[in-house]
């Protein structure tokens, strides 16, 4: 075991603090990164206040599932890395590697998967700790090959917000000739719209606020819709193939459900702890469908990595030093930041 | 135009009643059928009632759209139908025939379509009259072909209850190797059991009484789940591909939900007039999807038929003289039918 500098939280109510966590010596099959960069995502917050009553959190907490950084050892057996290498991690750190769900490459539900933070250790005994931190040693099958093109703050949230958006455009067939929709213009959707341009479909964002739509534009949408304004969203009815709704609060589906063509799609990646209130007529006048989507697999999230390397495609971020990281918190709960925070670790390894 | 005996409703609240339609003269391209049976549809009774406030009845109404019977007439144009030969009217009766959705095979969906009762009509400029008459006239594009190895009483259900239920089964590519639950052992459900099973998939029924199961079996279920049953419904969670939910009233789609594997599809072919609740992260922790189905288009419903034809499928029908209509209304709402009444329509022309 050696220490590792990292951000903690004592308890759901307790602000980030500078702490000490044990990390593993690497194993024969691990990668040991120096972390660069880390995203911060909207779960990190619910985690490290405890929000989600179905996955209590463990204190200390620290949170950081979009982690990108430096090779700086391998363990005897692994062979996709170097030492100097660029690695990413996401949101997973470990599953059983023989299930089906594994063999299939969605290790995200495996029944032994262990998310990156909050999740017990096998190797500690103890519990996972995120990106937060100046290093992180994970099994080789865990780590991403960065592309070495990108930025390095904006490509730490292609790690989850990216493979996120990712996996159900691609599951619906997102390309060209698609009418795509994007609901929610958030760390998330703007990810969304960037992946769906470049797969070569029609995008729309939809928002509520008309202010939006400049940089809606800037991010590669075709066109904006205002969605309290009814007169534009009944003329986009029926013209949708997929809509992608990234919204994490309990709001009316239905609007986007009569957007949507015959053998449409929504699929939700925000989850709200109220349900959503689904008209059956609005599912079933259209054969339409409502879906959810869960991150994704290691090997998925590796074609998207090296597709945003062949597009340049990387979140559009504002870095921050790591002590700013309860502010950080404060303004995503406002939604002030364009569009995604991604903490620089050197301000963590210069304390 | 010629006269054709009929039972109708006069009004939201009033009993059937004998009473004399006009039919039109068939056109070049129509077919005259002489009706022969008739099925009750749940459908019937909710428009018979004004019950749908998106589809306000005009009275009089004559509903009924599960009909088969045995052609009279043909116009000069026709090329499918000869007299003397068996024929169907399902749902439909008229689309426009050249729009995507009608080029497709999805007339349900044509912006013009015509219901088989209560639509417009653009032949007589009045309303549609269904098949709880004598005779009735179609454009041959509507006519389907019934095999002829079917008894009738039990074929005129296919019309609606089969198709309803066999487009979304065939949608989601149930067959050999898949594993697909019904919820509700009624007139769609019943169906859906028959289907899914000569389509080869491994079939449980899921009900709320154990009453029924011997029945289920009976009609080719290899598994009965009492849903009410915690413990029952713990051990098929992640077992399904595919759940095709038949109850027309608000019920809870989680525990369906549960019970899909990882991008399972749970289908809804009926619609309460209240939402159903749906909690994102029953769709999110599996990739999973809710969608709804409407009835199907003319080559499907062919298509069904045929299949139908080769494996000797009919729906179970109480068969009833159409002086028993009211009555039968008053059991179809406490469901004390197993599992469809089919009007002889016999008795109509015997009075």
């Amino acid at each position: 075991m050696y220490n590792a500098k990292a951000y903690s939280v004592a308890s759901a109510t307790s602000p980030f603090t500078r702490t000490t966590i044990e990390r593993r010596d690497p194993t024969p099959h691990d990668v040991q990164i120096e972390i660069l960069f880390c995203g911060i995502c909207h779960s990190d917050l619910h985690q490290a206040r405890n929000e989600w009553s179905g996955m209590p959190t463990v204190y200390p907490c620290v949170p950081g599932h979009e982690i990108v950084g430096r090779v700086t050892k391998v363990g005897s057996a692994v062979t996709s890395f170097k030492p100097g290498d660029l690695a990413g991690v996401g949101c997973l750190v470990d599953s059983d590697g023989t299930c089906p769900e594994c063999r299939s490459h969605h290790e995200q539900f495996c029944a032994s998967a262990a998310y990156t933070y909050n999740a017990p250790d096998r190797h500690t005994g103890k519990v996972t700790y995120g990106g937060y931190s100046d290093s992180i040693v994970v099994d080789e099958r865990f780590a991403l090959r960065l592309p070495k093109n990108l930025d390095l703050a904006g490509a730490a949230p292609l790690l989850c917000a990216g493979i996120t958006t990712w996996s159900p455009l691609r599951r619906q067939g997102v390309g060209k000739g698609k009418k795509v929709g994007i609901v929610g213009l958030g760390g998330l959707g703007h990810m969304g719209v960037k992946l769906a341009r470049a797969l070569g479909a029609h995008v729309a964002v939809f928002t509520t606020s008309p202010a939006k739509t400049e940089d809606a534009l800037r991010l590669g949408a075709h066109e904006v819709v205002v969605s309290r304004n009814a007169n534009e969203m009944g003329k986009q009815a029926g013209t949708f193939d997929m809509i992608l709704d990234t919204v994490s609060a309990v709001h009316d589906l239905h609007p986007y459900l009569r957007a949507l063509k015959r053998d449409g799609n929504l699929t939700l990646v925000g989850a709200p702890d109220q349900p959503h209130a689904v008209s059956a007529f609005g599912l079933i006048f259209g054969n339409k469908s409502l879906s959810g989507s869960l991150i994704g697999g290691i090997q998925p999230t590796q074609e998207m990595l090296d597709f945003c390397g062949e597009h340049g495609i990387t979140s559009d971020v504002e870095v921050i030093p790591i002590q700013k990281v309860n502010e950080a918190y404060e303004r995503l709960l406002r939604s002030d930041v364009k569009y995604r925070f991604s903490i620089d670790m050197a301000s963590l390894k210069a304390e």
